[in-house]
């Protein structure tokens, strides 16, 4: 199994889920996404047990979901509540999972794996400039690659002065980085000392030499926070032209990832005109460069499993390294769970997981 | 294996065969199919056994098919009849399948299984309405699914009620259903007692209530006779409006299915428009409807056997489970007669069965 | 494994080769193709040791190969000579293979095998007639088929009168053929005694009636020399009007095949307009007849092995069938070697051979 389950993954978007189903595939299963009449976000299993038909296809009764194949009516715990034919007799098993869901600074966060397990307080705050009301610059794709592909892009930023030269208009100067771990997170700072300014960052950061810091931090299992900042030469990060942005990764199948990100900045916050072309920039060298190449080496591995290739080391690779071992440790440890049998206590809710 | 083969299959409609050659996959096997000079229609393996053109693409002459390829010819037997190369020395193992075929009621049955079984005397009556030499209102659909999701889909036509909302304006009023079953067929015979008439009745029957009979019975493999009736309250079907459908299923593929279906009615049965409005009526419901929830279904069962996935079990799957079931117990008996040795007298002909 | 490694193929046309990066599959893996600053052509593979991107898609730097996502640079050796990130230190296992090379009569051949075998001596020579400085006629088509779909068609030209009966109007006359082969080439020699000039040869040879020769010679493992010749009746095939063509079969993956093929004549050797008649011709033929006929026989064949299907065998058949056992054997000694225990001298060079 390629997925960790026990962990927070962005589903979507707040903006993106009304009281209409959102039908999305995460971590290789159907998920439907709604808000109950009280406003709250809900997440379901998509595929009716009877004969599995999407249910998202389906229409709303009240805070009911019904098949569109034959009827069978579903509450937003997953229960079917309705059998419209002959006696109306209900199967027991007649029930989907119910994810536990989260929405929190305008993502909603769900929780594949064993509900009971699932604990609020873990989810990252996404430490984004706030600023408030206003719309925030996001954007979501879904890009055709290994989701452990995007990891390793996004923890080596030293990618950047390679394959976005036509786009970010990234320097080449010398990078230094630390890097620094723990058991479900990775980090990399890395700063340019004394460096033209990138003509990313003329805009926000009138001097035409500074510090250039790029920072970035994965969290277990898919969050990024990313801060890039244009500082007087000498000074702290936080105290120049700060962005600061998300990258939320989320595997939709073995072989496509879902990509969620959010930017914020802390100059020239009112003006919409940047609010666009961020986004254009953005999207476009995650398109145009990112993706067709995270695709190329996909298709270069030819299906087999990166480390069997015997991939080259370099000291750039600690991040995304340290990013594949924790996962791997991770999937290997709940699949070791999965073995052992399930006590008493716990047998009764197994039926409504989605393992 | 997927298939039973010991059966009649729709091959095609008779106005679909004339002295051309009609290339049509039927269980994974090529077929072609075409009418010899006497008219009648004959069927033989689509598949040079030298190098495995499709001889439906080759050129007839006389009652001959040559291969595209390297001109040989085939005898609509199937027995290679001119190597025009060298010495023009014939292989014995030159010959392509031959299968027994039969047209009745503007169908081409097709037997691929073991030609000593093949039993004309089995073929159903498709029970239409006989209309003389009036054209057939008929469609042939070949949809990307198992074949036996369009059997559990017709096998339930509490469907209806559901994914036709939009196309056969059915009611939703409560069915009472009986069910029967023997060694090759099931039936269900279901009414609903004093109900408005449904629109897509109103232009037969003009009474505003009636009961509403709806009928149906699969009979092994793949035929389906289909009858819906309004009727005065409390009358017998057949006193009533009346149309009569066949839905005649074959295996194209383990994921293909060829849906060929033919619609007869008892009252205005001169009216030409009515015949277009129906065929587009029906083409636009099993097309936009009935074909993408089979497909979604499929999907959403990722190439894992219906069973095993633990289906739900409503009384309303009494019909299309006994289907099921009955194909099963058929393709294991099949598979237990392929095992044992064949008896001498049965082995010469062994060559040319498709099996 | 469906190929021979040990054996020089062609890789491209020379005209198609300058300082840029030609990315090409060859055998299954993907080979960069360029020209050093000498001139003279080389190739490396295509995937980074790293992330495994597709170095044909990176930026030249002198006579290095800059990878476009890392920016790793390997020279044309394919020894990584750059490492732009931290300390820059570069690991042993930095490096991709490179491929013997040779350039000869505009057709650049490439070994993918052992280089310690690769000897320049047995390229064949093309045998085409020299016209000097002009423009070779040639084309380069990439067939979805198994490569050894390809040299079955070649090597039995009886197919001709059948499949190209449309374009290339060949007669159906009587053909006289003499096989012959050795350890690594068959022959097939066939004459039509007296018989009406085809329209394809009327341009060049004016008598209503001749001999038409048609020759062609296969020699391991994807080269084929075919001299098509019209003469009065008796002479021999030199003394009357021929084109000599080449035919370079390069397998691209298990299921698609590099199809280059050169055409040379002598008769009008200086007519341009008939250069651009034949390579229409050609193109139209070998692009609308043969490929569709193989891939409609690869389909029929339904990813089984050739001989595992017991194709009839015809007297025709004896070049492509000596053909496929050749290439069977010299795979199967191949493997053979493969398994066998590297001897220390050889060992050093293991890792830049793409085996």
């Amino acid at each position: 199994m390629a997925f960790a389950r026990n962990g927070w993954y962005c589903a979507a978007f707040s903006t993106e889920v009304d009281t209409n189903f959102l039908g999305r595939k995460i971590l290789g299963e159907g998920v439907l996404i709604t808000r109950d009449s009280a406003g709250g976000v809900r997440a379901i299993g998509d595929r009716c047990p009877h004969r599995f038909a999407p249910l998202h296809r389906g229409v709303r009764e009240a805070d009911t979901v019904e098949c569109p194949y034959h009827g069978l009516r579903f509450d937003l715990d997953g229960r079917c509540v309705l059998n419209p034919h002959g006696q109306g007799r209900i199967p027991g098993a007649a029930r989907v999972a119910a994810y536990p869901v989260e929405e929190r600074q305008g993502v909603i966060w769900l929780w594949p794996g064993d509900p009971a397990l699932a604990d609020p307080a873990i989810i990252p705050d996404l430490l984004l400039v706030d600023r408030g009301e206003r719309t925030p610059v996001n954007g979501h794709l879904t890009m055709p690659v290994d989701y452990r592909l995007v990891l390793d892009n996004l923890m080596d930023l030293s990618h950047a002065a390679y394959l976005h030269a036509g786009t970010l208009s990234p320097s080449r100067a010398k990078r230094e980085s630390t890097y620094d771990d723990d058991e479900t997170s990775v980090r990399v700072n890395t700063v340019m000392r004394d460096v033209p300014t990138p003509s990313s960052q003329q805009l926000y950061f009138p001097s035409p030499r500074g510090d250039y810091h790029s920072d970035i931090e994965w969290i277990f299992p898919g969050s990024l926070r990313q801060r890039l900042a244009m500082t007087e030469t000498g000074a702290e990060a936080d105290a120049g032209a700060v962005t600061r942005n998300v990258h939320l990764i989320t595997p939709e199948t073995e072989t496509s990832t879902h990509y969620f990100w959010i930017h914020s900045r802390n100059r020239l916050m009112d003006d919409v005109s940047i609010d666009d072309r961020t986004r254009a920039i953005l999207s476009n060298a995650f398109l145009t460069e990112d993706e067709p190449m995270m695709q190329a080496c996909q298709e270069n591995m030819g299906g087999a499993e990166f480390f069997s290739l015997r991939p080259i080391y370099l000291e750039t690779d600690f991040a995304g390294t340290r990013c594949r071992r924790t996962m791997e440790r991770i999937i290997a440890e709940e699949a070791e769970t999965a073995r052992r049998p399930a006590a008493p206590a716990e047998a009764s809710s197994a039926q409504t997981t989605p393992a």
